[in-house]
Order: structure tokens, then C-alpha cells, then sequence
């Protein structure tokens, strides 16, 4: 029997995870299916914000260091999200980028790896891995002489040979919402003697991650997607106890100095993860990223991220149902697996290369387009063009904290309608590829 | 004739500069003299930074990428910065932490130094360059095998060898406030091949800097301290035009890919500055930057860094000035240079080791304390306790955009005081040295 919007409205009404909604500041109008690329704004930011702006900077200034704990707040930050991914406390930091973390991350794992086997000279990575991943793994290659070598999700088993000295892998793919299995992939990368440095830009805090139960190495990841930190959050960066005192990572600045007040001439790195700070830290942006972590400390007591699971996974399975259901005929498939243990937050639909305005193109960044025109955010990611394996994605990120069942009914609904209307077809929505 | 309170008043209300105390919000009670530590908060950053919570984020979500510009704001900060360094146009971007900067630019320096020249090896910088300079340095020479070589800065001259590859120093110090002439040591380093990074940390907006006129190679500054930009704000970085499309900086991220949203897999470096951007930027900080960064603009019309400059040196003098006068006999001394072209934008003075509390230490901790409970906002620096040439210092830095003669007035006065009545020998000031 087809699912009703009344279904919908019962789940919601039944969500022991509705409440926590409460904690953003939805825009009105809106479907927020972005959360995957920038959270909602916790309703505490703002006034969190200007705390920061005009007390601590503005009235206390320099004091501020000492008495608002300036000073602590990425270690404060990364104890707070270390629940979230399986983390102890002191293992993880909040601080600079995603893509600066990875630098100091795949350094010290390189420098580990190669120092116990100098042979192995690979790094070993997806070839749909997040871009900027592969930039930094390519930046270092070229820096130190060593080889990246990129494959497919089914070849990763067969590429871990004794010549590699780290596998690089985002834990759910920024494309396609497909999750690795990280304890498998560990153990078999453990096995070869191989690093494995795990990337959490589309894991922490949408679905459960357990980097010490895992055995992981080194992991990255983003503040704010899932976290809800503001754009441009502070990332995070975790190194296995077993590691962290091994190397001095690259970017040895002052805050990773064992005795950063001294100002001695010379580096010393502080014990553990605290010497993979590095500069001074944007205080502004990483005090909001507390507001996204108080949400997920207020989840706690609902069952914090196995509730979490649960509910993402029902609002997928959902929207995959529903888009089946009741968008047949259009062309769209599926590219996120239908297999709960293999799927992130997200779903990703492709569309057929010739289903656009005139047999051109797809037709999903029109979609994607009129979507967004009716307020349904999600977006739309290129394809190879009908040369390789991948088709163009319409991408849409379900962050359980703020999303509801109705909110996926209405959802498919305006999709529907955009199809079958051929609303997408339009000139206005088909206009340009540059979207973000 | 000795200096009055009058006078320091007349001073204040001739001032042309005086109607930019305005722009700031300077907390009641307060004389700040910390500028170069954390400059004081643009009364404007309140509303700029809750506009981007709550209207750019909060609001319009993701598509503030494109209607709030957020992808241009490193390079739109940069052009705006430009001016008050002698940069030209689309060679400047605020991003990272000065720290993360300088790795890019001592990295880029090195391979351009060391392609044409391998036999060079060394980075030569000075003993007393800011510690965070050194330790990315330290980091750089031994991933690379290279060596560091530190020198007094009446050294330099004669550590310009040919087995150098880069001349990496801090334009004013923050210890002492001496200024390096920037055009000629450049021309000696270049007359023997070496390359020149300049840290303008203590002088962009403090001091006028011609970094084009002084044929400067690389340049890296910070946005938190002269430029106000809030805790933390991300910093700056100059590359030559000569060197800027030469070579790949290691953080090789997305945002300074040239075509960062084609997702390719492999990195192709954006042409001019922006292959300097690495990861997402945290983008309320990078905001409230502009507000300080606007108070410069609004500077323009009334002489801009000229006439900043004319205060600057006048406040310093004074203060110099008015110490001497009404505070001798108490052991202090002055370590920064009274001739004008070699002084920064702050004051420090000095004071004997053996001047402490029943002659312990210098007491300048202590003195530091005192003033700061008098709400005179200054800062300790450590010596070397009487091992070497460093004493303990008082350091005092003097923001010409809201600072005023009877300020310094009273600062002294307040000095005189706590020197007088022996205010600094009280136990509650003596405690600790863990000062920021």
C-alpha cells in the first residue's frame, strides 16, 4: 500500500527526535536538503556570536584568552565531538581546515609508514574521493617523490600491496552518499602493514562512527556539514593514541609548542593530538561550532546517535520509496546504495545523459534548479557526460536532527510536480553550470 | 619645558585622525595599549557578524556562496588590504592563520630559490623573530633536510652567503619593536641570490609597508592585531607577481584550484594569488575582518598610513618622552629605537634584572599586572633572566585609530603611580608568570 502525507504526519508526530528540531533556525518556505554541504544555523549561534563579538572581544580583549578559555577551546571542541566518532577524550582537535588537516595527517602517516618500510611509496585512494582530498594527496606525492594511485570502491581489496604506505578514504562518498565499511578496510589495510587516514566530512555526526573500535589511524573531518557549525567552520582532526607522540607533523606553529608562552626560539611539540594545532584560530567561527555540537550533547539523552541512525536511515528509506513511487517514468535511478550498512545520510539520484531539453544533457541540474526555485534545497553534482561511470546527481542530504517525515512527502511532492510539468524545462533553469 | 595634560589635550583636538576613535568600541575604563596583540573590535563587527549568522547563513544557506559572495571574499579582502602594504591588485588574500601562510610562502620560496641554485640550504632569520616564524621554519628545514640559521639582526648583513636560499624576517619585532629597512636589506639579499619572506605581523596597518617598492618576494601578516579583525581572523598572504604563477604551495587544496567546481580529480593550480586558498575559510571571522579593514578605507580620505604614521611616531614619542620625564629612577629602560625610521608602532621598555622584589627578577611582570588592574592594558615579555641580551620587557603598542595623546597621558601617569607608591610589590602581582 502507497505511503499518504498523513503516514508521514503520524511518523513525525511519533519522532522521539522531533523536539530537537526546536534547536535551528529553519528558514521559512524552505526544504533544507543541504545539510551535507552547509548545516542549518543552531538558534543559540546567534546570540553565542555576539557574545563572543562584544564581550569577549569587545569589552575583554586580550583577557579574553584566559578568562573566556580561548585558549582551550579546540581541545574543549574536540572533547565534545569525540563521542560522536567513537574518539576518546584529549584524542581530537577543532582547528583550521578539512583539507590543512589532511595535509598534517597524511604527512605524519607517510612519515610513519615509510619510516617502518621505506619501499612503500603509494597512497592509494577512490578516484571519486572528495577533490580536495586527492589535491592535497597529489600536493604531497609530488612533494616527496611518491605515487597516488586512484581506483574504483571494488578495487580497493585487490590495490592494497606491500609498496603502499597509506589508504586514503572518505568514509561516505561525497557523491553518491555510498559508506565504506571502515573496520573491514582497516583490518585489511592493517594487514598489509598499510595507514589508513579516514576522511569524516559526510560521517560525523550523520551516522555512528567508531574510529577506536575501527582500529583507524588518522581521521579528518568537517565542521560544518552534519556538526551545523557555520560555513567555514574549524574542521577536526583525530590521531590514534598509538601515533599521536610518534611525529612532528609539518605545520609546527606556536599553538602545538609544548610551552607555546615560552617563546623559545626552538619547536618543541606538545604531548598528543595538541601538537596538530598550529596558528592562531578563528575564534569567531569556532565558538559558533560549539552551538552545532550542543545539539548533538542535547541528543544524548534521545538516544544521541544510534536515534540518529535510526531516523536518517527511516527518512531515506522514505524518500527512495516515495521518488519510486510516485516520480516513475522520468528518467531518474538510483546511486546510493539501497543496502542500509552502505549508505550515508544522503540519496543521490542520477538521470540519464539524453533526458535533457532536447535529448541535451541530463536535464538534473534543471531539476535541481526548479527545485530550489520552490524552495526544496538539495544540489547537483556534474557527471562525466555519458564518457565514464558516473551520471549527473541530483544530491539530497536528510539531517535527521532538523528534517521530518512530511518534509520528505513535500519533498517528492514538489519533484513530482517539477517532472511531470516539465517545469525544469524552462530556459531559466537551464541557464549555466555553476553552481556550488 | 615639560609636557601637560593641556598640552596632551590640545594634541587630541587638533588631531585630524581623532574622528576615527570613533569607528571603534572601545571599552569605558580602559586605556588599551594591546593593539598589537588584539586590536580593539570595530563598533561596525556586531552587526556585520549577526548579519552573517542570521541573514547569509541563517537565511539564505548554501546560496550565500554566490548572493553574499562568500567565494570571492578572500580575494575582495586581499584587494582591500593592498593598498596599506604597497601590494597591487589581485595579489593579496586573507586566509589561514599566519602560521599556515608562512609554510606556503617559505615552501614556495625554497623551491624557487633552491630550482635555481640547489647548493643553497640555508634559511637564514633572526634569533628573536617571532617564535610561531621560526618553529614552521624549524618544520619546513627538517622535512626537507635543510638547515636554519639564526642571527642578531646586526648579523644579517654577513649571513648573506651564497648557500643561503631564503632571508625570512619579521619587518617590526615583537619584542622590541625595531623595524628593519625592508628595501635595502632586500637589495642585499637579492644581490646575492637569496630570496626575502617579510612577516608583516606587526606592521600591516601599523606602519606603511611598500612591499612592490621594496622589491619584497614573498609576504605573509596577520589580521587580529593592527588591522582589528577579531580573535583569530584569518591572516594575509603576498606573493610577486614574479614568483606567483612559479610554483605549486604544497596546501594545494580546492579553493586554489583553477577551476574548483569542475570536482576533476587531479589539481591544476589557479592562476596569481588564489593558488594560495586551500581549504573553506571560516567565514563569519573572514566577515568581521572586513570591518576592521573598512576603518582603513574610511582612513583614506584623511591621509590614510601617511598620516597614521605621523601619529603613530608622535604617540611614541610622547610616550618615550613623558616615561622618561615623570618616571625615572626606577630602573627602566627603552628597547625600542628612538630614531623614527627603525621604530614600529609600539614602545617597550626595559627593566633590570635584580629590580624584582627583594631583588628577584625584574618586577616587570609585576608592573604589567599592577597596570593592567588600573585598566591600562599592556603586555609582559620574558627575557632571558639576565643570561643574554634580552631583559624582561613592558611592551606598550600604540594604534594610531584609536589612541589619543591624553591617553597616553594617562597611561604614564598610571605607570608613575604604580612605580611610586611601590603599587607593583604586591603579592597579588607577583604570582604567576602564565600570561598570554
Amino acid at each position: 500500500m502507497s505511503i499518504t502525507l498523513q503516514d508521514c504526519r503520524t511518523r513525525d508526530a511519533q519522532d522521539p527526535l522531533r523536539a530537537l528540531r526546536d534547536h535551528f533556525a529553519l528558514p521559512p518556505g524552505v526544504i533544507y536538503l543541504d545539510g551535507n554541504s552547509l548545516g542549518v544555523a543552531p538558534k543559540a549561534a546567534a546570540a553565542r556570536v555576539a557574545d563572543v563579538v562584544t564581550r569577549e572581544w569587545g569589552t575583554d580583549l586580550i583577557k579574553s584568552w584566559n578568562t573566556a578559555s580561548w585558549f582551550d577551546l579546540p581541545q574543549r571542541l574536540g572533547n565534545q565531538l569525540a563521542p560522536l566518532i567513537g574518539a576518546g577524550q584529549d584524542e581530537v582537535v577543532c582547528t583550521d581546515s578539512t583539507s590543512i588537516n589532511l595535509y598534517k595527517v597524511l604527512s605524519a602517516a607517510l612519515n610513519i609508514a615509510r619510516e617502518d618500510s621505506p619501499a612503500r611509496k603509494r597512497i592509494v585512494s577512490e578516484r571519486s574521493n572528495f577533490p580536495t582530498d586527492l589535491y592535497i594527496a597529489e600536493g604531497l606525492c609530488k612533494e616527496r617523490g611518491l605515487e597516488l594511485v586512484l581506483v574504483e570502491p571494488e578495487e580497493i581489496a585487490a590495490s592494497l600491496t606491500s609498496d603502499v604506505a597509506v589508504l586514503m578514504l572518505t568514509h561516505v562518498n561525497y557523491r553518491t552518499g555510498a559508506m565504506h565499511d571502515m573496520a573491514a578496510i582497516t583490518a585489511a589495510a592493517h594487514a598489509q602493514g598499510i595507514l589508513c587516514v579516514w576522511d569524516l566530512a559526510h560521517s560525523a555526526g550523520a551516522v555512528p562512527v567508531d574510529l577506536n573500535g575501527a582500529g583507524a589511524d588518522f581521521s579528518i573531518g568537517c565542521g560544518y556539514k552534519y556538526l551545523n557549525g557555520g560555513p567555514g567552520a574549524p574542521a577536526f582532526v583525530w590521531v590514534h593514541p598509538r601515533h599521536a607522540d610518534r611525529f612532528w607533523q609539518p605545520l609546527s606553529g606556536w599553538w602545538g609548542h609544548a610551552a607555546p608562552f615560552a617563546f623559545t626560539p626552538d619547536y618543541q611539540p606538545a604531548p598528543g593530538i595538541t601538537r596538530y594545532l598550529c596558528g592562531t584560530q578563528p575564534i569567531i567561527s569556532l565558538s559558533a561550532l560549539q552551538c552545532g555540537l550542543d545539539v548533538f550533547t542535547a541528543a544524548q539523552s534521545l538516544g544521541g546517535m544510534t536515534a540518529l541512525r535510526t531516523k536518517s536511515l527511516a527518512l531515506t528509506d522514505l524518500f527512495i520509496q516515495l521518488v519510486e513511487e510516485r516520480c516513475a517514468g522520468h528518467g531518474l535511478g538510483l546511486a546510493t546504495p539501497r543496502e542500509h550498512a552502505q549508505r550515508g545520510s544522503q540519496v543521490c539520484l542520477t538521470r540519464d545523459e539524453g533526458a535533457g531539453v532536447n535529448g541535451q544533457g541530463s536535464g538534473a541540474y534543471a531539476i535541481v534548479q526548479a527545485l530550489i526555485a520552490r524552495g526544496v534545497i538539495g544540489d547537483f553534482r556534474k557527471g562525466d557526460g555519458g564518457t565514464g561511470r558516473h551520471k549527473d546527481i541530483l544530491r539530497f542530504g536528510f539531517t535527521p536532527l532538523y528534517l521530518g517525515f512530511e518534509d520528505v512527502w513535500n519533498a517528492v511532492e514538489h519533484l513530482r510536480q517539477v517532472l511531470e510539468g516539465g517545469e525544469w524545462q524552462k530556459a531559466e533553469f537551464n541557464q549555466t553550470h555553476a553552481v556550488t
